[in-house]
């Protein structure tokens, strides 16, 4: 489950794939109890009948944290987590998607203000069954350089 | 619950504030299970200990999800959400830790590209008990405009 | 969230209605392993076909729980819960069915044996999306007077 | 599991007890999900440290929901649920505290407008470990005659 | 629920017959999370498609937890879990069918090496609604003996 | 995610260790639920005081679910689970214990009624953070054989 990476071993453009997880009505359901967000878009049917996707949407949060756990299966003890910047949801999810993270190495640079570091950006793109981005976010790390000593 | 308001009537700087809610033990492993992200970090007490933290931090994709379902009790009907800039996690959440959000009219600009509809910029700063903020965005709302003839 | 309402302050008569939600397969079966009630008629489906019903129904205790929970968006410092009568559940509740509560205030009255204090009935209905009542009950509020000095 | 019961079977006095269980955060942090009901005096620590009781109490909604369920080990064939009258919650449930439940047949009636059948009520009275009754509820049974002819 | 049972009181060849349960995709989804275990087998409906049953099954450790947790109404103070032998899962579990559990006391013998009590074995046979095996296991009781002097 | 692994792969003595998992009460409480076994020595903590580990234990299902779940990094495309064998639990498991699995290649034979197939026995051997088995178990897999052709 571990695998280090320097700075310098991420190479812009290398793109890893998750497995895939069905998004299903209790996920919703749990996420409603979890997040405390009931509101009626994603747990009132018949509200729902009203509106344009004619049927309940998974929370944002929900597909956040559901694409971002798809990737946890490589730890990097030399990377730090900064933030995400871009967070956007182009497309709704509904219970019976299947959805599944690409990470994609967007760029890289020295970071000036932290000595020994870099700062690399993540893309991550999650997709449903019919290829259609619902959620993409730029995940900004600070990883450790290997440097010239080592 | 509904709350409407059109893009005139969001005043820059006005803050409300949503009620606490403690982060638990449960709630974290509840996420791990929910998100798929069992890093040790969140779920081994023995790993931990061998941190700086020295006990299990709570998921930031959780943190997210419970900060921004804090504010979930108002629905402005004129309002669709476009995506969160700028997502931090300054400090970490521990379980015992209670947090509360409050939501800031940042700033508010015409949508060139949107006739009708103009752009709020919310941000939203998670604190804890001692007033640290553990989370900051700024949630990006296309608001509709009340245009001259209304 | 809070609302403060004084003995004086309640109007006989007076509705509100709370959103809408949908009772999911996923409530029902965290019901049963939350109350420890796993009767064949709530988790059976082949039993269920021999029932009237012919299908699963949620136990009263989480129509209750839900029906009730669903007016929690409104606290009143100045009132005190001090029990329930007559909870009847006239109709039975079926995953996919969608209930709101209405909270009327059916009666008021002083309290005699709590100077300063008055007694206020509130009935709570809920309703499925054809209108039924599957849940009726009174709640006894004992609410703060405020009193000819105030 | 099933144990048949004919209105003439109840015995007025008689009393059966349930095993115990131990309310715990987790399960007050799931029914605030469940429920929907967020209020402070469940899940906001800081909140309770300036209530009387100066922590997080349960949701009599869960106390209802886990008094009865302790009481689901035994299915009469024979009786129906009519309604519960005088639900009262004299005392508060803490996580650590354990509950169990006595059931007392209450008193037994004819029941005139059913042909047939009779009303038996059951006092369900919930105490915690230190003997003190954190709930009261009347069960109400619609239960069948064997009749003359059985 | 406790049902005092000596090594003596077990009479080989008898059967009881737990009540049923719908094994709901709630449960599938809830068990992901709780056991970690996320494998596309379980939880992504594409995959599943390309498989040989279609859809997704349930998690084998999960039909061995509900599986005996069905079991779970009758205490014996006299007997101990030693282990089980034999788990065999010959057919799939599918979100909708419904299993129950055949407890047999297949086999007893003094226990050499545990002077004053004997090693009983119990099949436990889970089998859906169409009287399929879906699982099958051996556990091992160690239970106390009466003796001669009692 | 996936490691194809044909039967000649196998080379018995080899072992790998699974991350680490604190199970909490959070986890007894889910299970519980899950599972529908209520039995007090792992919900009530008044019982489990009288008795010889002073407190509640985890459900031996719930070690199971969650000792096997830990191993579920590595999917092999070439093998197919058979069952278990030799199901032990020496030692309890507590709140609050971190666990973790190792997995050792026990021993390997041709599968002489499967052509083209053999047997492999993995031991599951799961441990606390004190180093003592909690769990045992054998694990049965039918992998696909390489062959002379390939």
């Amino acid at each position: 489950m571990e695998r280090e990476q320097f700075f310098e071993d991420y190479v812009v453009g290398e793109v890893r794939h998750t497995t895939g997880r069905t998004i299903t009505e209790t996920d919703i359901v749990f996420h409603a109890g979890h997040s405390g967000d009931y509101f009626p878009h994603h747990v009132d049917v018949e509200f729902c009948k009203t509106q344009p996707f004619k049927r309940p949407i998974a929370h944002g949060t929900m597909t956040f944290a559901i694409g971002i756990g798809l990737t946890a299966t490589e730890i990097n003890p030399r990377a730090m987590s900064y933030g995400y910047d871009r967070l956007r949801f182009p497309n709704p999810v509904f219970a019976g998607d299947t959805i599944r993270t690409a990470v994609t190495v967007k760029s890289k640079e020295v970071d000036e203000k932290r000595p020994g570091f870099g700062r690399v950006i993540e893309a991550k793109d999650v997709t449903n069954q019919h290829g259609k981005t619902v959620m993409y976010v730029e995940h900004i790390l600070i990883v450790e350089m290997k440097g010239d000593a080592k």
